[in-house]
C-alpha cells in the first residue's frame, strides 16, 4: 500500500511544486563542502544566493540540502542551476520511484532511496535522495526526518582517507550510492536474522501464530524489492549513456555496486521463496496438529462409546434380565468391557493412529 | 467479465458506426475552445458545419464532443476532419481499449479510459475518452453520462493559470491526459485505504467473511490494471514515433506522465500482491480457529466420556455389586471422578491444546 | 485432451493425404462466386475442372470448397493451382493449428478455426476452415458439418451492401476472418453470461458443487484460446510480411481485426482469472460452512455432556446417596443443569461462536 | 530425478569416450542401406573398415549403428569419418539431451529421443538417437535395446514408396525425426486416453485416491516436455543456418516437423495444465465428501445427545420426582422425545445440511 | 538466507581488502606449476616475490593461491600481475557470486563456486573459487577450508594422461571448470537419490512428517540454483566475447561445459517441481486419512448414539413402563438394537463410508 500523502497533486498545473511525503517541522539546512587533494573547506548556506555553485573551480563543490519540504529553497536553488520545474517536482515528491536522467551535458539526475530499518515495528522506513550532478560539482537533497545520511562519506573527505579526495565529483556520487546500498545489504541481514529466529521457531512447531508476522516480513521485502529493483537498471543505464560527466575510470566502481545491487534483489528473492516455504510448513503444521487431535478425539469416543453403551444396557430396568441376576455377572461384565477397550486400543495402534 | 452490449455488431460490415456501451438519454454537446497566450473564446456549436476547425488559425482551437452515442454526429465531425471510418468506429465503441495511432503527420489518435470509483459499490466505472490531435487543433470525444471531466483544464485556461495557455494543442493534449493520470492515482488511493482497513480487521480476525470484499477488490484492481496497462506502451510508442504534431518541447512531459503511469501500475500490482496475502492469512485464520474448535470438542468429550462411563457403570443393576454396598462408595467414586478430570485436564495443558 | 482421430497418420509417407478429423457423411459442395462492383455470378461446380481459376480476369472469383473430408477433390484442386502438398494436407487435418504462410507473391495460405457454442453440453466445437488466396481469386475451405459459414458474407456480396464488392479479393479474405472473429467475441459473451449467473450463485452460496462447472468452463476458455492465441501473430506477420497480395489499403481493416483479437485474447485471460478466483472463493466457502458445522457440534457436545454426565451420576445405584433423599433434590439439580447451560452458551456467545 | 548411470564420468579427462547408460547385452550390429532412384543395396557391415562412406559416391548411403555401448566400435565409426571426439562422446551419452550442431559444411550433428510408452508400468521409456548427415551420406546411431526403430523409413526405400529414394540425405534424416516425432503424438495421444478414464472417474467420484496416478502421469508429461522441448529450438536453428547439407527443397518438410512439434508440446502443456484442474476437483471432492460426513456426525450427536440426556434425567434415582409417578408420564416422555428429535430434524433440513 | 558473515565492510571506502567469510585458521599456500608436452615442474613458493609469473616463457605458469583469508597475500599477489583492487575485493569475497570479466587482452577474470554435499546434515556447503587467466598463465584462488579441489588434473597434469599437457592456460581453465561442473552433477545426483528414497516413502505413506525435509531439499536445490545459474550466461559470453585469450581450438570444450551446466540447472528445475508434487501427495495424503479418521468417529457415533439411546430409554424409572414388564422385554429390545446396528453399518457401507 502506497502510504497516504500529507497533500494531494489533483488537478494542479504539471511542474507546480508541491512537497508531497509526511509533515516535517525542522528547517532546511544547506552545506557546502569544496574539496581537492590538497584543499578541504566545510561550511553551512545562510544565504541562498551563496549556494550558486559552478563547475569551472579548481575544486569539487558539493551541495548538501538538508530537507527538500520547503518548495522556496528547492525552487531558488534550482534556479540558480537552470533545473527543469518537472525535476525539481520529483525531488521533493518523496513517492517518486528511483530513477536517473540524463540532461545533454549539464547534468545528470539520479534519485534513490535511503533504507531505514525499524526494529521495533519490523517496518522498513524510506528517505527520498536525489543527486544532480553536473560537470565539477555534485548537489544532493535529503529529507530532514533522519540525521544526516552521508556523514562517513564526509568524515572521509575531511580525513583525506580513501579515494575521494583524488577522484571526481562522479566518484563522490559513486561513494555516496554505494554508502546507501551498504545499508541495503545491513537491513537485508537484519531481515534474515529475524527469518532465521522465525524459521527456528516453526520448524520446532513452538510458534503459535507466525502468519501475521511472515506476512508482513513478506511485505516489508516486497516494498524493499520496489525500491530497490529500479536501481540496477539506472546503473546499466548510468553505463551505457555515454555521459561525459561520469568518467571512464570511474565505470568499474559503478559497476561493482551494480553487482552489489544485484545481490541484494537476488537476496531478497531467495528470502521471500524462502518464505513462502515456510508459510507451507506452519499450514502443514497445523494440518497435521489437527489430525492429531481429531485421532484423539476419535480414539476415546471409539473406545467409551461401546463401554457407555454396554453400561447402559445393564442399567436398564427390564424385569426379565438373566444376567443381573447370575453373582459375577457384574465382573464379567467389567472384564468383558477390559477386554473390548484393550482390544479397540490395539486396533487403532494397528492402523498407526496412536 | 465484459460488460453485456446494448447492440451486436455481429453480421455487420466492417465500417459500420454503431454506438456499442450503455445506452444514454441526453443529447451530444459540441463546444468549441479557441485560446492562444492573448486571446481565448470559448461557445457551444449548435451547428454541425461550425464544427470544422484548422490548423491554419493563430490560435489552439479545441473542439469537445460531449456524447459519443449518436452516430450521425460523429460521421459529420469525422467526415468534416477526414478521419478513416474504422477510427470513428473505435471513437463510438466503449469497449475499444487505450490505443495510439499515427496517421502520418495528419493527426494523432488517442483513445483512453476516464475512471471513477463508486464507493458505494466498490466498483470501478469506466468512460471512454478519445482524442484527435491535429497540428494545432484538438477534438476530444467523451461519453455524456457523467459531467465534463475536462473542468479543471478549462479552467485553467480561461484563468490563464499555469503553462497551457503559452503552448500548443500537444501541451493542451498532455494536461487532459495527465488530469486523467491523476484521477487514476487519486483511485488507488481510494482503494488502498478500503484495502487497510480490510487489512486491520483480518488481522484483528474481525471480518467473519471478507472473502467476498477481497475477491471483488481484486477484481477492480485486475479491471483497473487492464485499463492504465496499454497506456504505457501507448505513451513510449508517442515519444518514440518521430511525429512532428508532438514537439520536442512536451516531451519531458509526456515522460512525467509515463512515469505516472508505471507507479500506478505497480502500486495495482503490489496491491494485488498484498490482497493474496490477507487471502493467506484468512485461510489461516480459519484454519486455526477451526483447530481450537476442535481442541475444545475433544476436550470436552476425553473430560466427559470416560466420566459418563464410570456413572454408566455404577448405574447397572447387578444384583451383586459390591461397592454399591459401600457406605463411602459414592464419595470415593466422586472424589476419583475429580481426579480423573483433573489429571486428564493436566495432560491436555501439557501437549499444549489449552 | 486433443480429441481422438478417426484415422492415425503413423508410419505414412509424409505428404500423403489423409483426411483426419470426425467422419462425415455428406458430398463435397464447391461454389463459385464471380463478382466485380458491376457484375455478380454464384454457380455451384459439378465438374471439377470448372475450379480452375485465374487471377487474369477482370473480376474476383472466390471458389468455396464446402467438405474437407474427400481427399480425390482437395487434391484435384490442389493440383489445377499448383498448391504444395504438404498444404493440402494441413487443408484436410483438421488438427492443424492456425497458421498463416507466404508462397511468394503467387499465393497466401490461412488456416483458422471457426468456432460455435453448444450451450446445452457446455462445449466449444470448432470447425476447421482455410483459405488460399491468390492474386485475384480466393479459394476458401470448410467443414461440411455445419451450415455454410460464411453466409452473411455472401449475402452482402449479392445485395451489394458494404465495401466487398468494390474492393479486391484481399478485402474479402478480411471479411470472411472478421465475421469468424465476431462470433469468437459472440462466444465469450455467451460464456461471460454463464459465469456470471455461476458467480451469482457461488457468491449466494447456493450453488452446493460448482467446481465441475468452473472446470468444464475453465477448460474450453483454454480450448478457445488455443485456437485464437496464433491469430494474433498470423495477422501481424500477415501486416509485417510485403506481399503484393494484401494491398497497402486492406491494411487498417487487417489492424482492425488485430485488435478484435487481442480483445478476445485479454477477455479469455481476464474470465480464467476471474474463475480462479471464484473457486477459491467457492473453497472458502467449504471452509466457513465446515467450521459453522463443527462448532455446531461442538456446542452440543459441551453442552450436553456435563449435563448427561450429571444425571448419570444420579442415575448410580449407591446404597448412600444423600443427595437422592432430599425431597428437592430433583428439583435442584434441575435447576443447576439449567444454570449450567445457560452459562455455557453465554461462553461460547462471547467466545463468537454462536 | 535423472536416471542413475551404470557409470560416472568424474574426474575423467573431457572427451574420454565411456558409455553412460543402462547396461546392454547384445553386440552393436551395423548396416549399410545403398540406395538412388534406381538402385537399392542393403548389408549388414561385419568389418568395420568397410563402414567408411564418403559423399562422393552416385548414391546415398546410410550407415545404421544399432548399438552404442561399444567405445571402440564407436570411436572406428568416429575417426573413419573425421568426427570430433566431444560428439562421439555425446552419441555414447544416453544422458545427452537433444542438440543439433553445425560442423561448416563437412557434417551435421543431431541427436534426438526416441519415446516408447510402457503401458503397464504408465511410463515412459526414452532412447538415444544421432545422426551425422554428410553431404550424401547419414550415419544413424541408436540403442541396441529394442528392435530396429527405423523400419517403416527402411521398407518404404525397399518399396520404392514415396518420395525418399528420390531425393537426398537431408530428406532421409527428415523421414526418420517425422517418424519418431510421430510416436511422440500417438504416446501424447494415449496418455490422453488414460487421462480422459481418470477424468471421467474422478468427475464421477468412483476413484478413492487418484492423487498418485495424476502424480505419475504429470511427470510423464515433464520427462516427455523436456526431450521435446529442445525440438523445436534445433528445427528452427536447422532452417535458419544456411547449411549447404539442408537443401532449400526440403525446408517445407523440416518447417512441418517443426509444427507437428509445437503441436506435441501444446498439447503436453494442456494436458499438464488438465491434470493441475483435476487435482483441484480431487481436492475439492475430498472436502465436500468431509463436509458431509461432518454434518452426519453433526445431525446425530445434535439429536441424540438432547434426547440422552432426556433418558439419563428419567433414569436418575431421586425419591421425589413427580414425573415417574404420573401414569402416563412414559407415554408423554416418549411423545416429547418424538416432537424434539423431528424439529431439530427440520431445523437442519432449513439450514441446508441434509 | 545468505550466510552471516564475519566482517562486515558498511561505511569502508570501496576498493578496500577484507575477507569475508567464514573464519579460517590455516596459513595461505602457494603452489606453482609449470608444465609444456615435454617438461613439468611443481613447487611450492615460499616467498611472494617468487610469485611474479608471466607469459612470456616457453612453458605454461599454473600458480595455485591455496587461502583466501590473508589479505597481504591477495595484495601481493596482485600488484605483482596488475589486478584492479575491485577484483582483489571479489576473490576475498566468499559471497560474491560466480562473474567473467574481459579486462581487454591482459587477463580474464572468472569467479565460480566449488559445492560440496554434506550427507549428515543434508546440506550443501560452497567454496569460493577464482581463476586469472593471462596470455600463458593461469592464477587459481581457493578458499583454505578443505582439501585442493585441483587434485585430479594435477595428477593428469603430472602423468600427462589426456590433453592438458598438449594445450595452452585456456585449456587447463576448461579442465578447472569442467572438474568443478562434474561435481555439480554429482551432487545433483545424490540430492536425487535422497529425493527417490523420501518419494518412495510418502507414496507408500510411511513418513509421518516428510514436510521439513522436502522444504530442505528445496531449499538446497534453490541454493544450488543461486551458484550454478550465472555459469551458464558466463560460459556464453566467454565464448562471444573475442578474447584473444581465448583460442578457437577450445571452444567446443568450453561449449560442452556449457552443456553440462544447462543439464545441471533443468535438472535442478526438476527436481524442484518434482518436490512440488510431493508435498501436494503428502497434503493429500493429509486430508484422505484426515477423511478417515472422520468416517470412523462418524461410523461410530452413528451405530452407539442411537443404541445408546434406547438402553436410556428402558433405564428410566418411570412407574408405568409396560415393555420393562414383559419376560421378553429385553430380548427383544437387544435383538431391535442388533437390527438397527446392521441396518446403519448397511447403511454406511453402501455410502462407500466403509
Amino acid at each position: 500500500m502506497t502510504p497516504s500523502p500529507t497533500t494531494s497533486k489533483f488537478g494542479l498545473s504539471p511542474g507546480t511544486l508541491v512537497y508531497v511525503g509526511p509533515e516535517v517541522a525542522k528547517d532546511t539546512t544547506l552545506k557546502l563542502v569544496e574539496y581537492n587533494e590538497k584543499y578541504h573547506e566545510e561550511r553551512v548556506v545562510r544565504n541562498l544566493r551563496e549556494c550558486r555553485i559552478s563547475g569551472e573551480k579548481p575544486y569539487i563543490s558539493w551541495l548538501d540540502v538538508d530537507g527538500i519540504h520547503e518548495s522556496e529553497v528547492i525552487e531558488a536553488v534550482g534556479q540558480l542551476h537552470h533545473v527543469h520545474p518537472l525535476l525539481l517536482e520529483d525531488i521533493m515528491n518523496t513517492r517518486q520511484k528511483p530513477k536517473i536522467e540524463f540532461y545533454n551535458d549539464t547534468y545528470v539526475f539520479v534519485s534513490l532511496k535511503m533504507l531505514y530499518w525499524r526494529d521495533q515495528e519490523g517496518q522498513l522506513d524510506a528517505e527520498h535522495v536525489s543527486f544532480l550532478l553536473g560537470s565539477n560539482y555534485l548537489i544532493s537533497f535529503q529529507e530532514k526526518r533522519t540525521n544526516d545520511i552521508f556523514g562517513p562519506v564526509l568524515d572521509r573527505i575531511k580525513a583525506s582517507v580513501g579515494k575521494t579526495r583524488r577522484n571526481g565529483a562522479d566518484y563522490l556520487l559513486f561513494s555516496l550510492i554505494d554508502l546507501m546500498v551498504d545499508t541495503y545489504l545491513e537491513i537485508l541481514e537484519r531481515m534474515s536474522e529475524e527469518l532465521e529466529e522465525l524459521e527456528g521457531q516453526i520448524l520446532a512447531g513452538k510458534h503459535k501464530d507466525p502468519i501475521t508476522q511472515l506476512y508482513n516480513l513478506k511485505r516489508q521485502l516486497t516494498l524493499m524489492r520496489k525500491y530497490v529493483w529500479p536501481l540496477r537498471d539506472m546503473l546499466s543505464q548510468g553505463l551505457r549513456e555515454n555521459s561525459k560527466l561520469i568518467g571512464k575510470s570511474t565505470f568499474p566502481y559503478f559497476r561493482d555496486v551494480h553487482d552489489h545491487v544485484t545481490n541484494v534483489i537476488e537476496s531478497i528473492d531467495s528470502n521471500r521463496e524462502l518464505l513462502t516455504g515456510l508459510i507451507d510448513i506452519h499450514y502443514s503444521t497445523l494440518s497435521s496438529r489437527m489430525n492429531s487431535v481429531m485421532k484423539t478425539l476419535t480414539i476415546y469416543s471409539a473406545v467409551f462409546m461401546p463401554l457407555t453403551f454396554i453400561a447402559g444396557i445393564y442399567g436398564m430396568n427390564f424385569n426379565n434380565m438373566p444376567e443381573l441376576r447370575q453373582p459375577n455377572g457384574y465382573f464379567y461384565t467389567l472384564g468383558g468391557m477390559g477386554v473390548l477397550a484393550i482390544g479397540l486400543l490395539i486396533y487403532f495402534r494397528r492402523r498407526g493412529w496412536m
